[in-house]
């Protein structure tokens, strides 16, 4: 499979520090041709590099083959460590059997990549190496990705690998990294970092094979989803994760509940630690980078939902309020979240410490239930910090805009600066089927306020499944809203790229608008479908006396200078005064009529 | 033509002051049926009214004919006011000329109403009216309107007719109301009240027949659009605008100058003050409600231009500069102003103060072109209203997200508290193809900080005119942003929809939860596109065992009441406090490993 950009090419920048390439989008710019006096003059237009998420597939000379998986880019530098060990087999009892079910055979991923652990005594997350002050090839792959929107790479800026390394090690970034996920390029989640977006895909007992997963995976990437998550809760759950996880490029998240739940038959009383726990390592072993655990979702909260319009809208917070209610037991993943960090810690896995009580409708936004939960996941922040796992602390949901920002403020206030990843907020619930605009909405303010990383809804929330091209409008949406917030936060080079889109839409460089897009696909189509088949100076819109670029276009060309040395402005400002005294002494009264006439 | 919406019917709520009556959209809810101990009760759930901007299309009992045109609903008001008088023919040479030229019989709208106009030394803006004391039936028309929003119309609320006739007499809301646009339903644009939008459609010298502008119109007046802008620029604009005009039950703008343009063969340095004025006239009489009219560009501003990165992206405001800088003298519109407004009182059609310096691009955003020219659109306010005309302020754009708010301050600070019209802003340069929401995203927050109406952007923003398909995509997303606002801003009964939308949606009353949104037939088509045949309580997006709503129910249906006898509240929160202690009490190190066996 391959990914493919118009006239862009794969370019790669080195590391200085560590023998490491980056992979970027390099978009080749035509000329500004401009003509004065007759006179055709030519100016060149730097080409403009772009954060790419899309990996291997958008380079012309790798080899890509999902039924292989993707090259393992991070194996040397793991290996390098030394301090992680290849098992024998897997240690999950549930990957084992899978392993060897003969009926299994034909939707099994080919290739079998046996695990890798820390070794006893050692510990293998880009936390704890941060706070060795050690940077890793990681952390200098995810500072040089984040250069990118300088418009070069190799400029200075205060994103150094040495700052990658200091906002892990205080929890303030996340670096996704799971050991046995050595496919995936680094990325860095942090609020002094480019915002980043999360797609979700995953089939339901109801839907999609594996092949269509597989294909939206890639297709997240392509569009710029940042991470994915795999929220499969219809069998073969594995298989499926397998699939997608040999194959994308990206660090890619789960909600082990899920499986768990699958693994008991749907029976949430039957849900055991021991089943979760051995869910976790199987998962651990396949690769997974982050997982959303509703950890802070305890007993004392549920009286709290009951008054609400929407009650628990999370599924992983409803199935563990379910099996705390018939238990008479206190969450499961509260009262082990210990034994949780040292296993996440074996492998690198991050913590995504879930909202289970998130609002599910505008008003339960901002409710007892929801900031009670989030205090507590402040409280597992500092836990899992202890074991140098790294975290995230999931947010809402659907908030009105007035009340966004206290949510962006209750969690700095509760979870020590780790960073918050929120799903949109929706702004409003009356519009199904356009719930990505809704979200997208919420998602750029609260990002503008300091979220990391926000979470994509597509027009299908609420109603079914995603298809590929609601993958797309999600993606979309949520990349505006990830750079809206980024032009806000007034990340550095942010702009680079609007400036030369705008420059070259006052240049008519059409095709270069369109490249330079987040979706010049559809950005040309459009055009085309409004064009009688030219590709002048104007489109449908205007029409040929109404374009307002090229009227100014021909007022800047020629008439500035001479405007200038009439001195005009001087008798401009003086009209404006007599103006506005012969206003000053108007009345008040109904204006006189004044004769209309045929001409 | 007529227009449907799944279980609603047309409603009407009578006048207490005069004889009119107003109509909304009730929505037909379900019942919510639960089933508690294997008993089932039902509990009957209100209908939902809505502001409704589809005017007679939505009547079953009205019969429309776009050959024919609506019913002249405030015709006996305009009457009964016995300060305007019929003419014996347009005062316009161009209206008469066209009507009478054969060639263009067939296109031509099949019946002519001679226009009206205020009696010699008087005045009929609803502004003078309001400035009078005089409670109209329009205001009384909006007041009840605005209304709906509470659920029930009758109930008393802050909005009454004479808060409306207060906020116009005070220039803080415009009624747009041309004298002979008697079919439109009156409506009220300001701070204090709903956030409304316009849209826009039109050919260009490229594009759409008449037929297809007319069908835009209504079907933009079908899904929410609150006011519409004819902003045609290919022959034949009069008789385009005729059939709009005539079909369209709420308030219709144009750009004057396009026609003006058109009349002078597109050449700009042949544009007078005469031809314009003449324009003027014809479009007053065929009852254009308000004019964007791009009088507060100067000669003085047109240097700061000149850095640019896009120049000037207003068609109106391109030519104006064009005809300045050709003659060397300054802007017609701002010299003749005073002669604009004579003649609009006349008829009483609102100026929409253009901003033909509104930025183009993120980096030309809120810079000394823009403001220069915003501070003389507040001069031009009180002129217009020294004349009782009513005025709109336009405003940007595209404009990052941390310097939108600096725009509404502006605005306040130097337009007297005359209502705020934006484009957008758009909060990003680089989605061209969705523009609709980069800008939603911009519009939101710019709706929230008070801008009274904003005007959509459609899909095709910067690539063609809109299509049908196009103008629902726009509309839905600026009905979205507005609503988003209305909650933001806390108006009272904006949140009745959301509630009854989600209490819907948790009782798995789909067909309600996709009547009460804001497109039936799109959240219908998506549900149904993910579905195996039936409706069951779940969808796709989880199938059966992963409905946290369903999940939800069960836990509060049944569990929270034994849960609460079993106190085991203060249970949990000596564990919380147990576990807290534990953790003070763990070292910084790296765990331990922990042996990880196959169970």
């Amino acid at each position: 499979m391959k990914v493919s950009y118009p006239s862009s090419r794969k370019i790669y920048v080195k590391g200085r520090i560590h023998d490491i390439r980056v992979g970027m989008r390099q978009i080749t710019l035509l000329d500004t041709v401009r003509i004065e006096n007759g006179v055709e003059t030519k100016e060149k237009n730097a080409p403009v590099v772009v954060y790419d998420t899309s990996g291997p597939y958008s380079d012309g000379s790798a080899v890509t083959d999902v039924r292989r998986g993707l090259p393992r880019l991070r194996e040397p530098w793991i290996d390098a460590r030394n301090d992680t060990e290849h098992l024998p087999a897997f240690s999950s009892a549930c990957s084992n059997a899978r392993l060897f079910d003969g009926r299994l055979d034909a939707i099994r991923f080919p290739f079998v990549h046996l695990p890798r652990r820390a070794v006893r005594g050692k510990c293998c997350t880009q936390m704890y190496y941060a706070r060795q002050g050690i940077i890793t090839p990681e952390m200098e792959y995810a500072a040089i990705r984040e250069n990118v929107q300088y418009g070069d790479p190799d400029a200075a800026s205060h994103i150094t690998p040495e700052f990658v390394r200091s906002e892990v090690a205080a929890g303030r970034a996340v670096l996704p990294a799971n050991i046995n996920h050595p496919e995936a390029e680094p990325m860095i989640i942090g609020t002094r970092f480019l915002v980043k977006i999360n797609t979700n895909i995953g089939n339901s007992a109801l839907s999609s094979g594996i092949d269509g997963e597989v294909e939206k995976a890639i297709w997240s990437c392509k569009w710029g989803g940042d991470t994915l998550m795999d929220l499969s809760t219809g069998e073969p759950i594995h298989e499926t994760r397998e699939w997608i996880v040999r194959n994308t490029p990206v660090p890619t998240g789960t909600v082990p509940v899920y499986q768990a739940l699958e693994k008991v038959g749907g029976q949430i009383p039957e849900l055991t630690w021991e089943i979760y726990r051995d869910t976790l390592v199987e998962q651990c072993e396949q690769g997974v980078d982050y997982f959303t655990i509703h950890a802070g979702l305890l007993r004392p909260h549920l009286p709290l939902v009951r008054e609400r319009t929407t009650g628990i809208v999370s599924r992983g917070g409803s199935i563990i309020a379910g099996w705390m209610t018939r238990h008479r037991q206190e969450n499961f993943l509260y009262t082990h979240f210990e034994d949780i960090c040292e296993l996440l810690a074996q492998y690198d896995v991050a913590v995504s410490l879930g909202d289970g009580l998130r609002p599910g409708s505008i008003r339960d936004a901002n409710d007892a239930a929801q900031f009670a939960e989030l205090s507590v996941l402040g409280d597992l922040t500092l836990t899992a910090w202890k074991h140098h796992v790294q975290v995230l602390v999931e947010g809402p949901g659907h908030v009105p805009m007035h009340r966004i920002r206290a949510n962006m403020d209750e969690q700095v206030k509760h979870c020590h600066g780790a960073p918050f990843y929120t799903l949109g907020p929706l702004t409003t619930d009356i519009a199904p089927g356009y719930d990505h605009i809704t979200s997208a909405i919420g998602a750029a303010q609260i990002a503008r306020y300091g979220t990391a990383m926000i979470c994509y809804v597509t027009p299908k929330e609420h109603l079914g499944l995603p298809d590929r091209e609601d993958v797309r409008a999600g993606v979309i949406a949520y990349k505006i809203a990830a750079h809206a917030a980024d032009l806000a936060r007034e990340h550095p080079g942010a702009q680079v790229r609007d400036d030369a889109l705008s420059k070259a839409r006052f240049d008519f460089r059409w095709r270069d608008q369109f490249n330079l897009s987040l979706d010049p696909e559809r950005a040309l189509e459009y055009y085309r479908a409004g064009r009688l088949g030219d590709e002048s100076d104007h489109c449908t819109m205007c029409g040929p006396h109404f374009c307002a670029m090229k009227l100014t276009r021909e007022v800047n060309d020629s008439k500035i200078q001479e405007f200038k040395d009439s001195k005009i402005q001087e008798v401009s400002d003086s009209k404006i005064q007599e103006f506005k005294d012969s206003r000053a002494s108007g009345g008040d009264d109904c204006p006189a009529q004044t004769t209309v006439t045929n001409h």
